[in-house]
């Protein structure tokens, strides 16, 4: 077999954390497998570079940022390198030119477009350790790119994908991926298997296991994902496309404390006026989540949706600024929010699901100011200090009716 | 103008003397010059980088090494590109796979053998100041090699012969070369000019400031080399083919603690013997310097050579072991000696500089046990306790000779 496996920077964080994998990767090779290995900077290395070159220029260009970030990855995997060859085994770092890892131009947050295989085959077939940078690439001018945060995500199962490798593992400091967060809610369980678009909600929805991107990307090309421990011999959990049905009747449940809330009241009521709102911040990149129109009592509407805090002042100015345009009697806002949602598969074809969670809500005392449903999840806007109380009666709630009906 | 100005680690060590020397750089450019840079890793990036290494395996291979070691060099050129944008200038960093440094396959030692100016002539004509790392190279494997200890220096003379630069600047912590070293000898004064061959042989007797290598690559495409300070205005030596005739009698003085004496006593005074011991010597790699041939009374004759400290072991083992095959009745050895050398072109022509030398020696009271001599220099052996007495006295005594002979 052909397996790709990712470390992330706190599995290689000292010595004794690079040894440790080390010894792992050179087993798996061992069991009669090639191995392709891709690692992110260790510890807190890519932290403490972005630290320095703010305090020279808090201003430097992308460029520059990312030929300085990329030495964080080319140090793991020399160093890993060595490590395995300190053990016996035979293994050759790359970094991004090496391998021909081919981006889009974007400096910071390029995507790969190609990846050029001979040379990782070349050292395969001499039967090394292929150890390889992650989160970097290298676009059209010969300059070196960054996928963004979490790229090395993206970058191992892009090798995967391209390599046809029977399986790319993602190696974390978590078990794999849970039901819910288990720092809050103690009874959340590890998933054996999750499907991409459950994943993919998931991650969107606050759940930071892994890089939306990755699991994009996995998905297209059918790549057989799975989450484990570096720390642990743990089975982890497997991402991909169908699942085995006997499971929770929900795959998990997340809360996301990054939600404002902002309310455009007494919006004529016009058509296009919704549209007037929304390109306006896309105009200025700002993402748009939960979105709910009320028809108000007169002849005018009231506007809500969601963005990412650190988005709010700049969507309350902008709107402020177009207020008359827009014919806005009043913008309020509310940062005190949080998200809670549950995903699952099987949602749409189950209704029962839906009012197990709103009556879980009800429980808890938990007042909804938002709702909004996908086929696959359920987010509903609640006030940001009862979202963990929310968070762990929905879990027990979910995890009761799945043992009833199992018994069944 | 075209100047290649290069950077050593301790001009570079923090932010004050990133900002320090990007001011430079840019004035320069100010000045109406085209300008490329060379840097080192920023202060003692390479040495945690070595010991980061030998702790997880400290027989590590040199390929892994160079890829680990060359990081150091890759942050440093980002870190002032970045600080010369923050000035408002406008620079790019380049590593030495972008430039195209081609190199010799032999890592941790490669040597350069061409480089492709494409890349930094298309960035000069935008008006861009090229900051380049130092001290490595791409191997025909594609993989980076770097070029010994004091890399850097080669690196910016064989980019300033290449780019037919007007000047190649070294810029480190002291001021430019002095007649001997300013912390032994208090009146040692800097050169203003000093030529190739002089340098060399200054720079193998132990005068640290410049790598020998850049010299010369420097004399072979006669490259004009600037020694002088990152950190003063002080105008540097000059480093030429030919130089100025009013100067003083020598160059320079300098003491070389690193010596090792081996005699060989009673060898059988055949014809053949001495290329024995000495091919010998080379098969292990051990670099021979003064040798030393006396017949003795008998039909014997002895063979005394220095080594570096660090080859005397290895260099003796070899000797006992091979003692009868060259009917050698005795290795001794004295590791408690060092060697006190004068450099200058007039020497051969001027026959009063030995005698001046050597009158020095006898003011000062000290024994020599060898003297070597060459059309530059001559070199005497000394007990390692009096070599810093007399490095001053024969300084002192050359530096007065000038001022008399000036008078005249």
């Amino acid at each position: 077999m052909l397996i790709v496996q990712k470390f992330g920077g706190s599995s290689v964080a000292n010595k004794e954390r690079i040894m440790n994998v080390a010894k792992r990767i050179l087993e798996t090779q061992q069991q009669g497998n090639q191995v392709v290995v891709v690692l992110s900077a260790q510890g807190d290395t890519t932290d403490e570079l972005i630290e320095k070159a703010m305090e020279i220029n808090p201003k430097a260009s992308r460029r520059e940022m990312d030929m300085l970030l990329s030495t964080g990855e080319q140090q793991s995997v020399a160093l890993m390198a060595m490590a395995i060859d300190s053990l016996g085994g035979r293994a050759i770092s790359l970094n991004a030119m090496q391998v021909g890892i081919d981006t889009t131009t974007t400096y910071s947050n390029a995507r790969i477009k190609t990846i050029n295989t001979g040379r990782i085959e070349h050292e395969l077939e001499q039967n090394k350790i292929v150890i390889i940078t992650g989160f970097q690439g290298v676009n059209k001018f010969d300059d070196i790119t960054t996928l963004g945060r979490g790229g090395s995500d993206t970058s191992a199962v892009a090798l995967a994908a391209i390599l046809h490798a029977d399986c790319c593992e993602i190696y974390t400091d978590v078990e794999g991926i849970f039901t819910a967060d288990p720092r809050i809610v103690k009874d959340a369980y590890k998933l054996d298997e999750i499907s991409y678009d459950e994943m993919l909600e998931l991650a969107s929805l606050g759940a930071k296991v892994l890089h939306s991107r990755s699991v994009e990307l996995a998905k297209k090309y059918n790549v057989n994902m799975v989450v484990r421990s570096s720390m642990t011999r743990a089975e982890g959990t497997s991402v991909k496309e169908e699942c085995k049905v006997e499971k929770m009747l929900i795959s998990g449940v997340a809360a996301d404390k990054d939600v404002s809330r902002i309310s455009l009241i007494g919006i004529k009521d016009e058509p296009g006026k919704a549209f007037e709102v929304f390109s306006l911040m896309a105009k200025e990149k700002i993402s748009v989540d939960i979105i709910l129109q009320s028809v108000g009592r007169d002849d005018t509407k009231d506007i809500s949706f969601t963005v990412a805090k650190s988005d709010l002042d700049l969507a309350l100015k902008v709107l402020e600024e177009n207020k008359e345009r827009l014919t806005v009697k009043e913008v309020v806002h509310d940062d005190k929010i949080a998200k809670l949602s549950i995903v699952g598969a099987g949602m749409a074809t189950n209704p029962g699901v839906a009012a197990l969670f709103f009556e879980a809500l009800y429980d808890a005392g938990v007042n909804i100011s938002m709702i909004s449903t996908s086929e696959i999840k359920i987010s509903v806007l609640v006030d940001e200090k009862e979202v963990e109380n929310a968070l762990v009666t929905v879990h027990e709630k979910f995890k009761a009716a799945t043992a009833s009906m199992r018994k069944m």
